[in-house]
């Protein structure tokens, strides 16, 4: 008679024990496939246990391939074929796994962070601040959308995106000025996966792709990915510099111009009006995309609020693109595109046959949320906290940073950006400087195809509150004297 | 003054009222960047409103980027920048959204359906029933999650996957014989973005591909976007041709080879120890990289269990792939990939690059719902009726479909496989017939390369009941005589 022993106290229940016993068993070819297990009644009586403890571990070591048993017969345990082959020990198979000309080969290492104390202060985070979350609303969203429909888990998602959440995508961009059906909206895991969708739509072999420069470092990554050659266009006082953009167009034909409008990432600038008119003017007249990365447009925080290129865009050569990482969600993983439809069904394909579509629990989760007119005050409440810190970031950095520093006065977003005067290659000493003095800040060369010739540092005050921007500045001063 | 309609009955709000008419009067110019409103108290006074109504909207109104106000200075409206040249209507950009050589430029066009009266039966479908998804487990789960950790929702997620999730699909493999690290799993935007990140590792330029013939069609199509040379092997009654397989390999050098051990898709064939080994044998041999889709291993009704080709896989050739979709949760796109540590971290700097990583919400839920022991009681009662369910299918092919009609008999999954003696190209005439009488099935040339010499079909119980199952049977018999 099968016995298994039985611990009565203790945290493990008593079905568990029974269910890791018997795996035991069979997995050590104690007991053979095949061999009968007692009845149910009878195991419960002689280990002086429920009847129903014991149903329930039968149960599970069915559902787990242990046992089977057919109506009318003994319970017994089921074949599980092991090879008589497995070797002990693992050898190199000889694979390579870094397979030459692959995406993935042209990939680049990423590069170590220097070492910080344990109180390093953190200016490199550039997400929204997990403390400013609305959780609350997250879990009742999440709790009615499950009540509501059951298809959002267990179904396979539309590969646009849900209807519900497509149609207040919608109504967010009019906000902002811009009209969208609909069918112009795609709905993505994120901006990362949203630009992935864009390089697969529109870059052909050996494609050509202006970013402004500096620009955001996943991006030069993702494009090195697609093996795209990138031209840099520096960024002036007022946004990409249009009179170089011209030039590059009509030399390299590219296949798309890349830009952040609204405090870019990482300069934290924002293009007037008559700049994103201009820059528009000349892609249109090329016939050159332009994909618009709107990740801050929730976050103008005062001064006028310039709308989106794509609210002028009307004859469609603008790609846009949202996301809910930097107002709230990162963990979301949910972004879109806003797209003429004819490109919108393009990307809809590529979207359905490299990930079939994005997380439909996360989406409704996300329709629910960003429906709902708490959505506004959370906002507003976010702004306050950020606006403060920005505030305090740039009278600190004026009263505690060296003649010769210059940085960037942003009205909205995370990032302020540090221009020192140094040697060129002197980035790297600096970098190293600042975060042994224990602040965390992202090196210019990130944001840069090629060193530049004064070492630049990207500060963010996403994660940072204002007593800790203050020391933060304190500290940075003395590291740049 | 400045006077708002207000309807004091009826769904919307006042506040809400309060913030539309305004939005309108900026809109509309109406009322002019920098004019002042009233405040807050003065506007309730004349609209005899509560003065929290007004605060709430002005609130609103901020966030939206219409109002402004200054702490002791009047709340204004807010420059917003709209531009001179907003043309009225679309002219058509001349911009080309299809660029020749461009990954999405390789997708073929989806092929329409052929029409079905509206009583149709869906033998098509093949993802987990809706109707068997624990539902009420998955609220259970987010609540718990998003109660003990905020940051699931409101931080990035590790790219190779949550760490708990990860935890909990060492110890699910390891039911299934697979001794896996966490550092070993990385954790994808389900099967489909899984196999994306596998190609854009091991395809280098003008890749060859060995795939089973037929297979499953989604593969075929991913392997189109990443423009792979693709080599059918024919799937005999044990599974792959291995000589075919022999040959193939010794001429082509091929990147991979992808196989689907368990309940095959769409034939429903599962190998025998004996072929894994053997199958193993030849790839290691070769040094050829296996992709083991193990979408099926959880859906194993009857019969001795094989396990994973990945449970002898001592030397490190096999790339295993494990999803949720099968098994209850499409909606959550989550799915696994079992890699050599070496693999595994190339994999996860794709993944972090293309997409950053996978829903954070979705994979805390799916820990707490995989590592529950609610769990193998959800696998358990979803076993009885899939099993019901493909068997009442294998009784009513048998009593309805004409002789000479060969089908599959799978012990798992959802699928069976029907030949029909045909013509070469009577698969479309046979097919629409099908849908026509009632029968929504899916064709074979859908998982072929090229087409074959008799049609086939793939029929799948996952969405219909065993009721529907038998009057499905009924008009595929009347379909086919």
């Amino acid at each position: 008679m099968l016995l298994v022993p039985i611990a009565r106290e203790g945290p493990v229940p008593i079905y568990r024990q029974i269910v890791e016993r018997i795996v035991e068993l069979v997995d050590q070819a104690t007991l053979a496939p095949g061999a009968r297990l007692p009845p149910t009644r009878e195991f419960a009586r002689v280990h002086a246990v429920h009847r129903a403890t014991v149903v329930r571990a039968y149960r599970d070591l069915r559902a787990l391939g242990y046992l089977e048993s057919r109506p009318g017969a003994y319970t017994t345990v089921r074949g599980r074929l092991r090879p008589a082959g497995v070797r002990a020990g693992t050898v190199a198979s000889g694979v390579r796994w870094s397979v030459p000309g692959s995406a993935a080969a042209r990939l680049a290492a990423d590069e170590a962070v220097p070492p910080a104390p344990g109180d390093a202060i953190d200016f490199a985070s550039h997400a929204a601040d997990p403390t400013l979350a609305p959780r609350r609303e997250v879990w009742r969203a999440a709790r009615r959308v499950l009540a509501a429909d059951r298809s959002v888990v267990a179904s396979y998602p539309d590969p646009r995106g849900l209807p519900e959440l497509r149609a207040v995508i919608a109504r967010r961009m009019a906000v902002h000025g811009v009209a969208a059906d609909p069918d112009e909206i795609v709905v993505t895991n994120g901006t990362q996966q949203a630009l992935d969708l864009i390089f697969r739509m529109l870059l052909g072999p050996r494609p050509d792709v202006v970013v402004e420069s500096p620009t955001y470092g996943m991006v030069l990554a993702l494009l090195r990915l697609h093996g795209a050659r990138v031209h840099p266009v520096p960024m002036a006082a007022d946004g990409l510099d249009l009179d170089r953009l011209r030039d590059v167009i009509a030399r390299k034909r590219p296949a798309l111009v890349y830009t952040m409008p609204n405090f870019h990432n990482p300069t934290g600038l924002t293009t007037s009006q008559a700049h994103r008119e201009a820059l528009l003017a000349i892609c249109e007249a090329r016939r050159v995309p332009i994909v618009e990365d709107g990740f801050d447009e929730e976050l103008k925080y005062s001064g006028p609020a310039v709308l989106p290129i794509k609210s002028i865009d009307a004859r469609g050569v603008v790609l846009y693109l949202g996301t809910l990482s930097k107002v709230a969600f990162p963990g979301l993983r949910l972004g879109w595109i806003v797209a003429p439809a004819e490109a919108a069904a393009r990307l809809t394909a590529v979207q359905r046959v490299s990930a079939l579509g994005a997380s439909g629990l996360g989406q409704a989760v996300a329709a629910e949320v960003l429906g709902s007119s708490r959505f506004e005050a959370h906002l507003r409440a976010a702004h306050r906290v950020y606006r403060h810190r920005l505030q305090t970031l740039v009278a600190g950095l004026e009263e505690h940073l060296p003649a010769g520093v210059r940085f960037t006065r942003p009205e909205g977003g995370y990032t302020v950006w540090l221009s020192v005067p140094g040697r060129p290659g002197e980035e790297r000493v600096l970098f190293e400087r600042i975060w042994r003095a224990g602040v965390k800040v992202v090196a210019g060369r990130t944001f840069h195809v090629r060193p530049t010739r004064v070492p630049h540092f990207r500060l963010s005050i996403a994660w940072v509150d204002e007593e800790r921007i203050r020391e933060g500045c304190r500290r940075l001063g003395r590291a740049l004297r």
